[in-house]
């Protein structure tokens, strides 16, 4: 439906898959594999472990969106390009690819940080993050997720790659989940019985968290940016629509 | 008074309003949560649980000052605003309606890293923060966080969520108090009987010295910023009066 | 043979190699001497010391290349300057100056830091690291220094001395050889038997590792930006083709 | 002699003086206090505490310089006043006031460091800085420091808070006496017997390292930044000569 938003400069179909697939891949990498060697380093203080895990993760971001958003908008998160989508931003067959490169970019780079560290390639992990608290933590971490990739991509999209990895630093800490926030990362993440990795049954509780988060901070985004009963302004902020060239919101 | 300096872009006051209360609320959440992360994991080195605490929030800061500048100046300080109103930026009306959303946005912030952690949702601190150099600190800490956000506002706006993320971590450190440096995230912390506390006892001080430092630097900032007694040139840098669409200063 | 696209504005190759000879060994000073310091004050912690030496080196980097880009590209690395010169931003000539600058000034700046902590000013590491999954890392470090490098160079040069600080910082800590990158950095690395050597004969593998992994990044980063069919527009996005004012793409 | 470059831009003497106390006073604030707060929670660790310390420093580097750079140029350090005045870019008579107002800040802020964590408010430091390595130190450290606030003041100003407070986190790390590189900061930390103090008979030797260091750079930087032959462009690369608007190149 918004293809007609293509404009000349965005890159075709394919390579902007090409470069969610490779960002999400180094994403998956980045956390899985800063969580093993972490772990390993810490000398038994999770605290430690944890504090370099976030601290490499969002550092990564900051690296890789600035890389791969002129491509492809960065999104590596398929409830970042459903909300892309419901704002009319993506179109629906891009959606359907973007979210297709992210699950299997971020398996590979999974199995990429496995092999760096000469862990098995796939294992299920043991480690349980279930309950409550745990979907909550979830739900409020997509929510900022999402409410800071909206809210900074609508005026400042050229600081969304610090805002994004600031945050995701930011909020291993202030939830009890170390803040997954992504449907792709958190499937990735059954596969790896090691730091960072999560027990398979407990993935159905953080998905349909995750997603409700989103959905929320979609909803409270279009009213905060919603245009003046007298003035239409802010509805047109930028005349960008449908160009990834500027970052993570496209 | 400056409602005439109001312009078409400038969000109505209720969204406005939103952004301030959605935006302390999770400054409190990242504040409380990432307290409480860093204390159970620190294994009792309360070095560490303070590093994680300081640089979760300046990061987290960082994150939702860009997300928020744009539609309220993202202030999340009663301080703050009042800076504002007194150097004609913001409203008096503004002034009342963005420090209610403050306070109210800390409680629920609070609320919801408690709930998150599975703490019990509201108690009364313990932690006793008393005496002389626990007042100059918050003075200290106040006054250089406000001539930090007006300074940078002045002429740098667009740096500002970085320079404000930045001085918080540092002021963690180099504050014997921690550096709450904000009366709505003070009597917030009085609700949580956690890392993060304040025994409400000790909150009066606190108050004081913030209030104290806050006007102390106005002061100096007014008088570094004057203009020449030949030149007019400082006195109108901007042409942006009233439009918070820049960051930080509104 | 792109000595043609030399503009005016290019400094004369003895000051730019000049700034690649002080820039690659001020790195080196950089990377050995924080590893010496944070090993001595850690308590044997290994990962607070890597913790300290990936944050000295990637916020070291960002000065670095914020201070020497505008003179010579702040590339501080051969597989960077061999980059630039495929897709055809340095000339042959400059590019053997360039490497030449750059051995040499990662010996004298392990020299440097050597002499700094008190140490002797040349000796052979023994510290090995060996293996598969040690290649494998170097060359899914090397994939991703150059990824970001070139990717963020096209469209956001600007922001290129982040990104790679950034990078460089969570490179230390999701490969499991701490990420070298550089066969400069590892050259000289050789001669230090202290927290960041490495023993010569796993010197080889690395350096082997390290260019495959830049030749696959090229490769990719080629056909990610190639134009489209039916425009040519991303072609020729930048008329700075030559000039090294504007970041590490040069 | 520069005074003719004075445009009436620039804030007047007075005014950019106090910036320059101002802004020097809290900086050894930030890293007195910091320093001790870091020191009391590290439970013995010294990696824990310089780690704190020298990140605190960084941020509030970025801070301050963001929030004084307008007024003075945020320089807070005798040696980059003095190069400023070689280079033309500062008066004598503002090199005179600066130097005086960053000595008397310095001394200040130590003071107020002490007074918020309860030490006695001067005491002369025990701490022994003394050998031929920490002298190295001091001369690299401060050659690196002014490298930095030249290069990137030159072309990349509005980057300069960030590449200063980059560099000295760095500094603490890859020096062996963890970086002072400035005299007014080495003065005052005679009179702090806490973390971060340095013993008065150790003084003379850090500071003649640390204008060697500084005269180095700024002859490199000349040579770097000279004119081609046969071409002018690099000689006047701005026109802001004697504004300092842009940071801490003023």
């Amino acid at each position: 439906m918004t293809l007609n938003t293509q404009t000349s400069q965005t890159p075709e179909r394919s390579r902007r898959c090409a470069a969610e697939f490779a960002g999400t891949a180094f994403l998956l990498t980045v956390v899985v594999g800063s969580g093993i060697m972490g772990d390993r380093l810490s000398g038994g203080s999770v605290g430690l472990a944890l504090l370099t895990n976030s601290l490499a993760t969002g550092a990564g971001l900051v690296a890789l969106i600035l890389a791969f958003g002129p491509i492809s908008g960065a999104h590596f998160n398929p409830l970042v390009s459903a909300a892309m989508a419901i704002l009319g931003r993506l179109s629906v067959g891009d959606l359907a690819a973007y979210v297709a490169a992210q699950f299997a970019g971020a398996l590979l780079g999974t199995m990429c940080a496995h092999a760096m560290f000469a862990e098995p390639v796939l294992t299920w992990s043991t480690h349980a993050r279930a309950g409550g608290p745990q979907a909550l933590s979830e739900f409020v971490a997509t929510f900022g997720l999402l409410t800071v990739v909206l809210g900074v991509g609508r005026h400042r999209a050229e600081m969304a790659p610090l805002a994004v990895g600031a945050y995701v630093t930011a909020a291993y800490w202030f939830t009890a989940s170390t803040a997954f926030a992504n449907p792709a990362v958190t499937v990735a993440r059954m596969t790896t019985n090691t730091f960072t990795g999560i027990r398979p049954m407990d993935v159905p509780a953080f998905l349909i968290a995750q997603t409700l988060g989103a959905a929320t901070s979609v909803a409270l985004v279009r009213w905060l940016a919603a245009p003046h009963p007298l003035d239409g302004a802010l509805a047109q902020p930028r005349s960008t629509h449908g160009r990834p060239d500027h970052g993570i919101d496209g």
